[in-house]
């Protein structure tokens, strides 16, 4: 009941069921290995569509699967909800709030969490997406400023609730920025008739002078045209040096009266890269072997955005495809191992990225070319659908999108929080325990 | 912006989008009176689902409905969030948390609240079901309590842990008791192969001599022999005293280990009728006239469970087929003051009640006789469907449904709140401010 039993099968533990977690454990279901899957949650959440879930597109539970559903075909697999507290590497254990596991092999695949780069201001006020309830607290938090403004007399005050800053022009913050300009624009403007849509900002900051730095220039140009047009104020060049709860502070001394400030303009390596020993890159990420080992213990594979590989001499950006590719290549090389034979280094296969602006459109680069628009959007739509994992959770996800496709409708917004009308500053949110 | 504007025409105040309120609330759409419908929460919630949501069977979004959705075709419906904190019936005033509304009708359809009956201990550890909330974190906690148990070697207690007590056997009562039920026996059973689920106590606790007392004989009698096949433990005839973090406490001086205690015995008026002058009925509930107005004050109503009216001498149950006449006839009464007339006093059409089991399994009274088995389950199912609001609601719904019908799979198993681990016991549950 407890630990499972050693036996004389070696005994695999991946620590985190994210993507790259969950391809290390497919890739080693069937295999001669007993394998324990630990994660903090119950289930694997697709994180690409959490900005959809905080937009009110869906539901949180179509994002997420849980994890016993997927594991139970294969009798090799375990999964034991457990929190990692520590590491005794010598000893091959892993320490967790439930006692400690013992491994043979052990696959790190923590993921990351938000980087604020130490500004505690932000910290405090922003809203970020890494968990399902980081989704959860921004859709209340964006429904209730609405509820607000509409009763709200005081055209600041209203101004305030009205304006929402988007930090960070990568993916996450294009998507997410575009999924509220359209909120706003086909939804907010049927439900809230006696608000001035006018008065709404959605505005999209970004350090670097593009959009999109990983994207080929017409793409992120193209970007930048579609979210304009749909009445997103994109500053590239911008830099946030604080926030309070009602205002963000730019470098260069502007201050954005605003209540709702959400964050995407980093990731760092997720806590647990700190209990690792040896050298670490760029966001606190373990370098490791071209084997995707850490240095000295050759047992211990690193996946996802925790690890630091090199690829070109370059890092390799913390994205899914990365992490997925790493999982399953961590798990290939223990089976190989395990015959006695010697595995090969990791190479990453560049299959592309993309990103969805609005409804219908999208950019994209794959097999070398890169396409914008209407097939753009088609792709990102068909790759997301595939990826997700269970029928269910598919069938409800095209059944939203099919919804807002035709009929401009999102229905999913809900506040659901008892203390929904405090989270209305994001510093509450924050704090709370949802 | 803020509280709409006084015109000729009469303004209507409704408090309260249950189903009492959201029935005026139709009635009242395109007639001559300007409305103001004011909740705490922006959505309609289909209470009589929120046992499914508890165990695991549905999603929380499919059970409730944007106000805002359902008002935008009429003209003269408007929608507030607003917490109701006073009444000034002499000024014709509803005080809220920002600020007063006049009105010329008012509409009290404040629903209802779990009735612990004053027992501190109870109230402080067991689960009810009301809120959209309390069903997302007793699901937490059914399923934080098997994923501890599968952990836990000391077999005392991961009895403790796996024993579930319901107490009232009403409908609630008996629906959530076999839908847990149902739960372990077909879901859990594949998710723990490694928990003896003999070990699993569902008990179903009465005071009364005989579960569904509102039903005929035979009816009873056919719950309580289906109750037991499924391998719940009913008890009649027996009290619960008090209840602590892990155990509950019967009248007799049994004390059954148990950390989850869900309480579905008794509910009474919101607290919004201690507002009220005049006299109280069983539970808090208002007496009204046979209009359904306060005594002394013929402007205002009082619909669904906070209204006590009175049918062959006896009280109205407090149940959603009450409310929703309720709310229709005082809707109708105001258009027909409008126009002149007189209106007509409150009759009850008693359309019958029923309440699920399990998978093909139900108990029903309509049109003068009583179904039991498959043909009042699908009379069940396709009433809830019928009343559910929303096509999107209903086809999600629907899928759970087919899905749970055909592969006995419930698929929304997650452990959603970052506390989850904490709300095992209920105490720390009920506390939480989720």
């Amino acid at each position: 009941m407890s630990a499972p039993q050693r036996t004389a099968r070696k005994q695999v533990v991946i620590v985190g069921m994210g993507f790259g977690g969950m391809h290390a454990a497919r890739e080693l279901a069937g295999s001669q290995c007993e394998v324990l899957l630990l994660d903090r949650n119950n289930y694997h959440l697709f994180q690409p569509l959490l900005y959809q879930v905080a937009t009110a597109g869906l539901e949180q539970e179509s994002i997420a699967y849980p994890l016993r559903a997927l594991i139970r075909n294969w009798y090799n697999l375990q999964f034991q909800m457990r929190e990692v507290t520590g590491l005794d590497l010598d000893g091959k254990r892993v320490l967790t709030d439930q006692g400690a596991v013992e491994y043979d092999y052990l696959i790190l695949a923590g993921g990351s969490v938000t980087n604020f780069f130490g500004n505690a201001g932000v910290a405090r006020h922003a809203f970020d997406l890494k968990r399902l309830a980081d989704a959860e607290r921004l859709r209340n938090a964006i429904l209730t400023t609405f509820e607000l403004a509409v009763q709200e007399a005081d055209p600041q005050r209203r101004r305030e609730l009205l304006t929402f800053v988007v930090v960070g022009g990568g993916p996450t913050g294009v998507e997410f920025a575009g999924a509220l300009a359209e909120l706003i624009r086909y939804v907010f403007r049927k439900d809230y008739p006696d608000l001035n849509l006018a008065e709404c900002r959605v505005m999209l900051l970004e350090a670097a002078p593009t959009l999109l730095g990983a994207m080929p220039d017409r793409l992120r140009r193209y970007a930048e045209k579609r979210l304009r047009q749909m009445g997103v104020e994109v500053r590239c060049n911008c830099l946030v040096a604080d926030a309070t709860q009602d205002s963000v502070v730019l470098a260069d001394g502007e201050t954005i009266a605003s209540r709702t400030l959400f964050w995407s303009a980093g990731v760092k390596a997720a806590p647990l890269a700190d209990l690792l020993p040896g050298e670490k890159g760029p966001g606190g990420r373990v370098v490791v072997t071209d084997r995707l080992t850490l240095p000295g213990h050759d047992e211990v594979y690193l996946v996802g955005d925790m690890a630091c590989a090199l690829h070109d001499g370059k890092p390799l950006p913390m994205m899914a495809p990365v992490a997925m590719q790493q999982g399953r290549h961590a798990a290939r090389s223990i089976i190989v191992r395990e015959q006695r034979a010697a595995p090969a280094p990791f190479q990453y296969v560049d299959k592309g990225s993309m990103a969805t602006i609005g409804r219908s459109t999208a950019v994209a680069m794959a097999f070398g070319l890169s396409f914008s628009g209407f097939v753009a959007w088609l792709v990102w739509l068909l790759l997301h659908l595939y990826y997700l994992i269970g029928f269910r959770n598919r069938a409800v996800v095209l059944l939203n999108w099919a919804w807002y496709y035709w009929f401009h409708e999102r229905q999913v917004r809900l506040i659901t929080a008892a203390s929904g009308r405090n989270t209305s500053g994001g510093a509450d949110g924050q704090d709370s325990n949802l």
